[in-house]
C-alpha cells in the first residue's frame, strides 16, 4: 500500500476548498436527500437508537433492501442471510474483496475504474487484470470488447468487479454486455462483485439491470449498493451487500473486524425512506438528467468534446479541442486558474495515457452552481 | 479468516434478545450520552451536514481531540497531521494493524484480549504472540510479568497492542507496568498500538496514563480512542487515531479504502460535546463506579467470586464457587436458564482453558436493570 497517497477525490476537494472553486470533482450533491429522511434520523436519535446496532444491520433496513430489490429488479433475497449492512459501498467493497480474494488470486476489473478497487485488491494480496472499456467510434459510448474480456481470464482468476452504471465513464452496461460478462463468469467459475451505487441514476429510460438477474449469476454474485447516491446523503456512510448466503457470510466475517457495524439511527431512517421516498428518488433521477444536459451543453460551448453519459452523475470531457493533452496537469491548474475543480480521468486508469485527455465533471449540483462553473470555464478559456 | 464465525458479542446479544434476558454481555450502556450531544447531531443534520466529510475527519473534531488529549494528558498533537477520524475504534484498529503489520510480522498482544486484535493480525498476514496477564495472588489484580513480556519478543516482532483500561479484566496498567512495556518497545524498536477507549472510565481515583506520555514513546505509539464509551453512544461508530505523522499517515492510507470517512454530522456534535460535556463525562465515571460496586456485591451474594475492577465497565466473575468450570457452556445456558446474558472469558483467550472459569459481566446499565439481573441470578442458583 506504500504507493497510495491521498485519494484523488480528497485531493481535489481540498484544492477546491483552498481556491474557493466550484467543486465538480468529488461526487457528492450540494442539496441533501428528502426532508423525511433527515427528520427520521433525528427522531430515532431522540428515541434512543444510539447504541450498537446488530453487526449485520438493523432488520428493518435489511428487509427494506430486500423489498426494493424485489420491487425494482425482481430479485428475491432473504433479509436475514442475504443482506448485510456496511459502512457505505466503500466498506462493502472492502469486506467483499478482503474476504473473497486470497493471496495470488487474480481479479478482473474494467478500466477506467474507481480507485478503491485497485487498492483493495493489493491489500488482499491479489493481482489485478484490467479489461479496457473503449470508446465505440460509432456511438461514442464506452464499451467492452468480448475478446479482450475473455483473454484476460487465466487459471488464477477468481473474482470480477463489475460497476454499472459505471464511474467515471457514465456507461450503463446493456443486455449484450452483461451477457458477455455473465458468460465469462459462468464458464470460468468466477465470483462477480458488483458496484451498483448508481442503480437509480440511469437516464433516457435506460434500465439498470443487476448482473445477479442473469441466468446462473444469482449464486455467484455479491451485489453492492448504498444510500449515498440514491438518497443524496453521501456522508451517511451506509451501504449493503446482497447475494447468496455463503458470499454474504464471507463478507460479514471480515466486516465485523473492519467496522463491526454501521451506525444505527440512520439505518432506520433509510429503511423508511426506501419505501416512502420512491417519488423523490425518481424525481432526482429526472433532475439529474436535465443537469447532465445543462452541463454537457455548457462544456461543449466552452470548447470541450463531451462523451455520452447514460448514468451516474459524471460527464467525461475531452480536453484536446482546447489544446491540452495532460488532464492531471490541467486538473491541478484549473482550480486556481479557472476557479473550477474536476477530476483527471487518468486517476481511474492503470494505463494512465488512456485517460490523459479526459476530465471528469460531476453534475450533481444546483443549476446555479453548474452555471457558475460554466461562466468561469468560458471566461478562463 | 475461515475460522471466524459470528463475534461472541453479536452471538450473546442475539441470544439475550431471543430469550428476553437481561443483557450484561456486549458492552453498551442502556442510557444514551448527554442530550446536547444528541440534539447537536440533529441540528447539524438539518443544517445540511450530510455529504462526505473530509476523509481524515472534520477539522472541528480533530481539533477537539487534540485539545482534550492536551487538557487531560498533556499530550501535544497537531490536529492536521496527528489526528485522524475513523469508523469507531474498530475501524481505527483495522486501519492501524492492516497498515503497520506486514506478512510474517509478529505482533505482541496481552491475553486475555479483545477479539478483533487476533482477527486483524491474521487478516494482515501477521503472527500473534500472546503475553499472559495473570492474577496477582496478593491483590487479585491481573498483571503482567516483565520476564514473560521480554521473552515473547523475537527478531520479527514489530508491533505491540496495548489496551488499558483493559477489556475484559478491568485492569488499569500502573506506572511500573507501563514502564516495562515502554522499555520493551524502545529496546526492540517496536511500534505500540494502544486501545484507550475506556480512557475516561477509571475508578477510585486511578489515573489513565497514555503509553505515548512515557519517555521515548510519543514517536512510536499510535493511540486509539473513540466516542462510544466516553459519551455513551456506541452506535455512533466514531473513533480516532493519534500519533506521529508517519504512523497516522500509514493508517490513513489504508483507511481511505476501508471506509473512506466516518459520518459527518456526528463528528461535529462530538467535537462540541468533548468540550462542553466534561462534567457529564466525570459524572458518568462516578456513576459507573457505583454500578461496579452494586453489581460486584450482588454477584458475590449470588455465589460468584468477583475480581477487582479498576476501569472499563466490565467485571470478571469466577464461576467455580458455584460448581461450574466451563464458562462457555454456562454462558450459552444462562440466558434460557436464568434470563441473564454474560460473555464467557474464554472468548478473549487463545489458551481458552485460562479463561474457562470466568464470565464477564457488563455493568453499564441502569440500576434497576442490574438489580433485576441479580434477582434472576439468585433465583436461578
Ligand atoms: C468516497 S469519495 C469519491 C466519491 C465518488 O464516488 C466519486 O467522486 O467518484
Ligand atoms: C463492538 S461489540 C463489542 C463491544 C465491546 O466493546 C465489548 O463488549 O467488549
Amino acid at each position: 500500500m506504500r504507493s497510495y497517497g491521498e485519494t484523488i477525490f480528497a485531493e481535489m476537494t481540498r484544492l477546491a476548498t483552498e481556491t474557493e472553486s466550484v467543486n465538480l470533482g468529488q461526487g457528492f450533491p450540494d442539496t441533501d436527500g428528502p426532508r423525511s429522511l433527515l427528520e427520521g434520523a433525528n427522531r430515532y436519535v431522540l428515541e434512543g437508537v444510539n447504541q450498537y446496532p446488530p453487526g449485520p444491520g438493523r432488520p428493518e433496513l435489511r428487509e427494506a433492501v430486500a423489498r426494493y430489490r424485489k420491487r425494482h429488479h425482481g430479485i428475491e433475497l432473504d433479509p436475514e442471510t442475504q443482506v448485510y449492512v456496511t459502512v457505505g459501498a466503500t466498506g462493502a467493497l472492502a469486506a467483499s474483496l478482503l474476504s473473497l480474494v486470497e493471496r495470488g488470486d487474480e481479479v478482473l476489473v474494467f478500466e477506467p475504474m474507481y480507485d478503491s478497487y485497485a487498492a483493495l485488491i493489493s491489500l488482499a494480496g491479489g493481482v489485478r487484470r484490467t479489461v479496457p472499456l473503449r470508446r465505440d467510434e460509432a456511438t461514442g459510448r464506452f464499451t467492452l470488447d468480448p475478446g479482450e474480456l475473455r483473454s484476460a481470464v487465466g487459471p488464477r482468476t477468481r473474482v470480477m468487479i463489475v460497476n454499472t452504471p459505471h464511474n467515471p465513464t457514465g456507461a450503463v452496461f446493456d443486455a449484450d454486455e452483461l451477457e458477455e460478462i455473465a458468460k465469462v463468469c459462468r464458464e470460468n467459475d468466477l465470483i462477480a462483485v458488483t458496484d451498483e451505487v448508481y442503480e437509480f441514476l440511469t437516464f433516457d429510460g435506460l434500465p439498470h439491470v443487476p448482473l445477479a438477474t442473469l441466468p446462473g449469476m444469482a449464486e455467484r454474485t455479491l451485489s453492492i449498493s448504498s444510500v449515498g447516491k440514491t438518497l443524496a446523503v453521501t456522508g451517511w456512510k451506509t451501504g449493503w451487500v446482497m447475494g447468496p448466503e455463503p458470499l454474504v457470510r464471507a463478507a460479514r466475517t471480515v466486516n465485523q473486524f473492519l467496522t463491526f457495524s454501521a451506525n444505527g439511527a440512520y439505518q432506520l431512517a433509510i429503511a423508511d425512506a426506501l419505501e416512502t421516498e420512491e417519488n423523490w428518488i425518481l424525481d432526482q433521477r429526472d433532475a439529474l438528467q436535465r443537469k447532465r444536459d445543462r452541463l454537457a451543453e455548457g462544456l461543449v460551448e466552452a470548447g470541450f468534446d463531451v462523451r455520452p453519459c447514460e448514468g451516474t452523475y459524471f460527464l467525461m470531457a475531452d480536453i484536446r479541442p482546447l489544446g491540452f493533452s495532460d488532464c492531471e496537469e490541467l486538473a491541478r491548474a484549473l482550480p486556481s486558474e479557472a476557479g473550477v475543480a474536476a477530476v483527471p480521468a487518468s486517476a481511474f486508469y492503470d494505463h494512465e495515457e488512456e485517460g490523459a485527455h479526459l476530465l471528469r465533471f460531476a453534475f450533481c449540483k444546483r443549476d446555479e452552481v453548474l452555471d457558475e462553473a460554466l461562466v468561469r470555464l468560458r471566461r478562463w478559456h
